[in-house]
């Protein structure tokens, strides 16, 4: 049977059974931009709906040098001497251009790899941040029904990228270094604030007290943050991603958190939330590249512009012309 | 010569002339919902517009608590005795409903309010955040233009409200109390990075020593944040609103700030982007309002958000449906 002649059915089929040739081919047909492709997918994605949402989501994010790939090495490893399966996302909505950067990139993953209870995939290299995005959370759907039961995304940690990865995920993990100023102004502004979870890396070697130091630093200005609305309270742990230090601590936290938010019902709680979000956001996004996209629109959207920065009319008299513009060229007047 | 007469070539005429009662009239109309007010309010702030921009506006945020009123009234009198001309503004989307909580009430600034060079003006009343951030942008041009060289814009600290004021502010400063955990709890999280100044009010007789002890933690929490994009490093300070302590430097730090940005230029970068972020937000804000006040979507709405709640189709799949509703309404199809 060839690839192309697969029905839906038969890739659902496929998916649910594990067979990981053609989860990978159904994923490619997720991130696919022809229209043919992706009405497969979709049929493919409503089809495995019911047998997704019961892996634990947790997205990774920390700067560049932070040590994300050697760190999720180890920790896959570790999750799959515990007999469970572990896909590996990444969102990088600037990986097509950059090339360099495509997270989830398998040969950064060394032991992971060879693994066959893991499932590593890079970034989708699509352009927006929004198509990147939801291309992750959809093949997140896949990745569960296919029996992975737990679900890493990784990030970059310098862009909006994490705003998306902490709509899809159920625990927020920022790795850190130690030190302060320079190490840390890759981070963008806003992140330490929704992490769940703050661990230091390379808390080996001399470098021991430097990563305590900097864990009890991250303890004090979290205790200034008001309390998340999970009820948890984020924990600061140590570790050391390449000498395999400190890595059971990080996942008996993610457990209590599980656990902790399950209690709570937090967990659902959120799960319904990130739904919600994801159907308004992309309705959001789609009346937006309509009004962009509107050659009415795009005819006087930069010459409306400078009007505004030249004080000439007020931001809000611009935008009810363009509107009104736009909707008398949508009703066709 | 009566109010309903004036033509909004002698409304603009009597503001540049800073006559209070023709400034408050203006804003009346600007605060209106009437569609005529509208067009009058719409032309007055067009024909302000060049006059307007030459003052420093700055944000003032802080839980219920903190003294925000007392605060703003020592502020406000030192900034008089200055020689300045102050308008308080305020955003308080709450303000319809809660009634108690409508802020820049003129009866809790006492001293304020018998300055002839003080105008306050308590939040518009309206229900939506974007369409109370908008009055209040629309006012400050209105103040500005009469020769107000310092606008307050204040918020409560707790909502969505402080992106708004941060939207419009050249300096958004914090108001905290000493102590952690329960104070605490009432602002939002995130607020704390937006800040480009701490100051942390009762730091008066006994209270002195933890005052300080909160503004060097929070020092330290600050240093473990990315450097802001003004290149400005947050400054923290104590003081006492009521008994008149530091006031002074809180004044010399905000005027350091706006030497600093004036300087590299960040200052009119901010201004600009700031017009148009109003613009683009404009434009979201309307499109949204036209789409989920459409009644082909309303009717499908609920029960479509329940299919993705429930697992039957995927976020992304409703969106689509519903834009498509939309879009063929919207055409008449």
């Amino acid at each position: 049977i060839k690839r192309r002649d697969y029905t839906p059915a038969e890739f659902t089929e496929g998916i649910l059974e594990g067979n990981i040739t053609i989860l990978s081919q159904a994923v490619t047909l997720v991130e696919s931009a022809k229209h043919e492709h992706q009405q497969v997918a979709q049929e493919i994605i409503e089809r495995c709906l019911p047998y997704a949402g019961k892996s634990v989501r947790i997205g990774i994010t920390g700067v560049p040098g932070a040590g994300k790939s050697t760190s999720i090495d180890s920790f896959g490893m570790h999750l799959i001497k515990e007999g469970r399966k572990l896909a590996v996302l990444a969102i990088d909505p600037s990986s097509e251009r950059s090339k360099g950067s495509i997270l989830g990139d398998k040969t950064r993953m060394e032991a992971l790899s060879r693994e066959k209870n893991a499932f590593i995939r890079p970034s989708p290299s699509a352009g927006s941040l929004g198509g990147v995005a939801r291309k992750t959370r959809e093949t997140i759907v896949l990745c569960e029904a296919a029996g992975f039961d737990t679900v890493f995304v990784e990030t970059v940690g310098v862009g909006q990228s994490e705003t998306a990865v902490h709509s899809m995920v159920d625990f927020f993990l920022l790795i850190q270094l130690a030190g302060t100023g320079d190490e840390l102004q890759g981070i963008k502004r806003g992140i330490m604030e929704m992490a769940d979870g703050i661990i230091i890396n390379k808390a080996d070697g001399d470098n021991v007290d430097k990563a305590r130091l900097a864990a009890s630093q991250f303890k004090n200005a979290l205790h200034l943050f008001p309390p998340a609305e999970s009820g948890w309270f984020p924990k600061v742990l140590t570790y050391s991603g390449y000498y395999n230090i400190g890595i059971k601590q990080i996942w008996d936290m993610v457990a209590e958190y599980v656990r902790f938010t399950k209690d709570n019902g937090y967990f659902d709680f959120k799960r319904n939330e990130q739904a919600k979000y994801w159907m308004y956001e992309s309705i959001n996004e789609t009346l937006k590249d309509s009004f962009y996209n509107n050659k009415a629109v795009t005819a006087i959207l930069s010459q409306t512009e400078n009007q505004v920065l030249s004080n000439e009319i007020s931001s809000f008299v611009a935008a009810k012309r363009m509107i009104d513009t736009y909707l008398a060229n949508l009703s066709g007047k």
